[in-house]
């Protein structure tokens, strides 16, 4: 440690003038020097540093100073977070979780089935993939409030990139193969991100762009469901809107009109339900029971009226029994183990943003902490185990979970309440199912997915940032008009773009002093702030970097003429010096040093000082090791933007005192 | 406009409390008010913006208030630079660029071939090369130090691209096509760049990474000219390190020893000579006639004792005459147009960023500017000329440039005079390179190449910025290893996420107060800085960004967990108000403004007050149209943070009189 506060020096180079000149009439002046932080040596900075990017929550601190033993139960209580919360277990959480269980259960029953069927899986898969990964999820996760299963996005993508490859029709087999393959690879993907601590890269898709990404998929989900919504029986295989809606309008002959009948009313009915729901918020069961209604009333009137001979579509036969295991059905090698390892990475992206999402939005809802690196984790195990026991991808749903927070659940409980409803719907109840409609589950999912279409969301951007509606703008229709997929890397490339933009093309604002302070700010901002002649202040807002230092400079020179001429109308003197206020410029690199010198030349060879004001700690630490500080001149780093006015002018004054 | 400094407010909501309460013994507070900046509409806005994107030198700025002929003058002075410097040329200029051009011209025509071989092309166009594209540029671009030709860099990558798909000796016709439409894409690709102004894309490659990109490219060349050098037969057509050392070391038997001695003898003699010209600049001739020296004694050499009977390989014949047409073999179909567009792009980007690099060097030396933009088109015209007329890629080459100057050229006449003498030698003296044997073309591209490797700007790195010497090693190694195109990525893309992990995890400095001043300081940078007692003042140094708005939030909390530690074990009192200086804080989203919220609700839950300081115009902006500022209360942001501590602790003092 250097220790101690240093003597506030006074600035030396005007001592020398002091004591060899005339003193001016002025006040004494008052500078501070500018200090260096603590040099580090390289190897602790590097483990600083690291540390600061991939553990910034410090997850050891609990820690520091504990017994072994302590240290083990916190350990497994990390990573079984059900050991934390089940000791103070009480019979009244119970029964809220039992209520919350069962509500979510006969949402999940249905959804299941029919977010399957949108990934082109057979039906059963999504009742499978509502058993085991809730189970696990409900030891592993530290969200009290995340319903888990099958989700709509998700099922989409799944299915998108896979049928694009291999046929569900033609290849069955081969395809619930890669389903499987795909989903073990999301996992894998989700528990490396989050044991690598990697997990700042789901931030990556920004709020703006994944509300124009969920609002385009949800159309074009919608959209899907017209095949089942009209019955119709030669339905295109893309996913664009142009497509669906030329396949749509040239099957006119096969639109059914008992199933359009069926649908629409039933349509109707959950999208009152749901209004109801959204409406007063203890109603919520209105909402939450309806799917199932639907479902049962469905089944009961084609099954009374056999409609099934009437070109009403029916689900048939389903398999009773648990999750057989599907490990021997991962598929680690041939021609298409890329398009699995691709699909899972893109539909585990997705699927994790979902999950981390409401799990965050719920757990602030409540005032808990939900650790990303660990639910990541957490959903990473879920899928892979997943994998093996005949599920594809799952995460927390949003609509599923935002039921299962109003209907009061406490726990995790309420997943393994869920579970066991679907447990005994698998051993006993499928033939239930054998003579509902298709076009029932159409109906579901259009009525879950509606709520992805934030459309109050799309407004507030446009009224607080044109850039970022644009982007949820372009991400909207890069789903809708060109595929899913490249709406996904559309809304990544324009979030990056974003983070760039704003250091290729930084912002520069001209600073005067408020009046009655020692500040300089914005004049732009300030009206009252006033211009002190003789000087262009600066104030640089971004890193320094090689991406900006070209422009950088290029720019300062344009504002010195511009400031220039501006003077020269109001017949102010010429600009003598140009101060660069870095309190904003972060960080600085090797170009950018290198542009600050090219510009203090090019300022001198004008008769003109370049200084600048208040580095931050890593600036001037790069200033010094590069020799930049020596080569501007010591005289030309402050403290303040107002204590370099104060020398530069007394150092002025007393140049014109000389002869 | 909204005029007028404005009245600086007091504090309203302290105002309130001063009149209802006694005022407790406290110095009066003064408070400014934070100022947003004037509202522009959304279309004036957008203009500006774009207009800082993409004309930020203001090109438009010397039109103003001219008449029209001026302005014609102006204009087509502008795009024909040679009418600027033209009409002001003498006889005194003249005879400088006459003897630097003599001199480039001696460097040219042996490397011209040798970096045609390079890149699998014949040697002819590497001459045609150096006759087309510098007559152009002397008309076109602004430069006056550049040598136009084909580069090292560039050949290597054209080549080693093209030849990953077609084989140059298999498909010799074919091969030449796609050389010359892969130069087309090239032009059209860097005079676009140029027209839209997105010069900034070539900024992209970091000096640091480029260090490194080059380094590992020379020595995959060097690598490559071990074919030549040691005279064997069966070389691999792979460029990496280690197939090329298995190459030559399993081709031992064909190592033929007079190639070798004839290889290493001028070898040592251009290294040598290459010496004496770094270290006395004013004997820069003896390195600059080196190159050609050595060919005219190898060819005396290998016709005097031929030599070419003794497994000495030789040029053999070379076409006499001017460069034919090529328009006719531009490819503009068919399945390797992909392969001919990339190669082009890539290959332009990295002739540009040479270009660009060699003229913005020697114009900073001589103190001329030069328009990045307007170069862009010049060398994008010169190569897409270059195309129809059976040259390949050209730029400014970095080793003929450096010549140039030392040589003492004035402008670019000297490309003229240089251009006129491969014009010589195309018509008359090709017959003469008949004998020249191979070997010197390799030592001839070794000892150029040598100079791409910068040993001390490596160092340089490591000094000043350890993530700079990283992504300098990374992308050495990249080239070295994987290859040239892989490197070049690795680059690019190490020099993104440079930027973005400035952003996705920022620094956080906490601050103090620097004794004597009203100025909030790192606390490690300015040991002198002290904290004030009940105050956690942090600065956050990155805009507030969905990428980092959920670190930033964790992260803070974890900050106020640290200091009530440390204020616990010094016995202080506790936290009750943390302030974030929001100076650096350069821009916020709506992802920012939610996590700024989301703080403030956590924080309040925990008594203690969340307050802003300084936020610059954008920030400011964006807090008031998301209401934001509303929410956070009137009395949470200030324009310095000395009125925050002031504003707040008067505040608490005031709670503390009431019982």
């Amino acid at each position: 440690m250097c220790g101690g506060p240093k003597r506030v020096d006074r600035f030396p180079d005007i001592q020398d003038l002091e004591s060899s000149l005339p003193p001016p009439a002025m006040e004494p002046l008052e500078i501070h020097k500018v200090s260096l932080p603590e040099r580090k040596k390289t190897l602790p900075a590097l483990k600083n540093g690291l540390g600061e990017v991939f553990f910034p929550d410090d997850p050891f601190y609990q820690y520091k100073n504990r017994s072994f033993l302590r240290k083990l139960v916190l350990a497994v209580q990390y990573f079984f977070p059900i050991f934390q919360w089940g000791s103070e277990y009480s019979l009244q959480l119970l029964k809220s979780d039992v209520i919350s269980g069962l509500t979510i259960a006969s949402l999940a029953i249905p959804q299941g089935i029919s977010y399957a069927k949108l990934a082109d899986l057979p039906p059963i898969i999504g009742l499978y993939s509502s058993f085991v990964p809730p189970l696990i999820y409900s030891v592993l996760g530290s969200s009290r409030d995340l319903a888990v299963g099958p989700v709509s996005i998700a099922s989409l993508v799944m299915g998108s990139m896979l049928r694009e490859v291999v046929s569900p029709e033609k290849e069955p087999v081969l395809y619930l193969q890669l389903a499987f393959t795909a989903t073990f690879f999301a996992g894998v993907f989700q528990a490396s991100l989050g044991f690598l601590r990697l997990g700042f890269i789901v931030d990556f898709l920004s709020r703006p762009t994944l509300i124009g990404f969920m609002g385009g998929a949800a159309i074009i989900v919608s959209l899907q469901q017209l095949k089942g919504l009209l019955g119709i029986e030669h339905f295109t295989t893309q996913m664009g809107f142009v497509p669906v809606m030329v396949s749509v309008f040239s099957h006119r002959t096969e639109w059914g009109w008992q199933t359009v009948l069926m649908g629409f009313s039933f349509l109707a009915f959950l999208l009152i339900t749901r209004q109801i729901g959204m409406r007063r918020p203890k109603l919520f069961w209105v909402a939450a029971a309806a799917p199932l209604t639907s479902v049962i009333l469905s089944t009961i009137f084609v099954f009374a009226f056999k409609a099934q001979n009437h070109g009403v579509k029916i689900i048939g036969h389903l398999q009773k029994g648990l999750n057989p295991p599907s490990a021997n059905m991962l598929y680690f090698h041939g021609t298409h183990l890329g398009l699995a390892i691709k699909t899972g990475i893109v539909s585990g992206m997705l699927s994790l943003t979902e999950g981390l999402a409401v799990g965050r939005t719920f757990a602030s809802l409540k005032s808990y902490q939900i650790d990303g690196n660990k639910e990541m984790m957490a959903i990473g195990i879920m899928n892979m185990a997943g994998s093996c026991t005949s599920c594809y991808v799952t995460t927390g749903s949003f609509s599923r979970s935002a039921v299962n927070y109003n209907a009061g659940s406490k726990t995790a409980v309420s997943n393994i309440v869920m579970a066991s409803v679907v447990l005994i719907t698998l051993l006993f109840l499928m033939p239930l199912f054998y003579y509902t409609p298709n076009v029932i589950l159409s109906v579901i999912i259009i009525t879950a997915v509606i709520g992805l279409i934030d459309l109050g969301a799309a407004v507030g951007l446009w009224k607080v940032d044109k850039l970022d509606f644009i982007a949820c703008l372009t991400a909207f229709f890069g789903v809708l008009f060109i595929s899913v997929q490249m709406g996904l890397a559309i809304a990544v490339g324009i979030s990056t773009f974003k983070i760039l933009i704003h250091v290729i093309r930084p912002n520069i604002a001209a600073l005067g002093n408020v009046p009655g302070t020692h500040s300089y700010r914005d004049l732009e901002q300030y009206r009252e702030a006033q211009r002190v002649p003789s000087f262009l202040i600066l104030s640089i807002e971004s890193p320094i970097y090689f991406a900006n230092s070209m422009y950088l400079q290029e720019r300062i020179l344009r504002w010195v003429r511009e400031e220039e001429e501006r003077a020269g109308q109001m017949t102010e003197s010429n600009i003598k010096c140009v101060i660069l206020d870095l309190s904003a410029v972060t960080a600085v690199d090797t170009s950018g040093i290198g542009a600050l010198l090219e510009l203090h030349k090019t300022l001198q060879n004008r008769s003109m000082r370049l200084v600048l004001a208040n580095p931050v700690a890593g600036v001037a630490e790069k200033l010094h090791l590069s020799q930049a500080w020596e080569k501007l001149g010591s005289e030309s780093v402050f403290l303040r933007v107002s204590e370099a006015i104060d020398a530069v002018s007394y150092f002025l004054k007393s140049q014109q005192a000389q002869p």
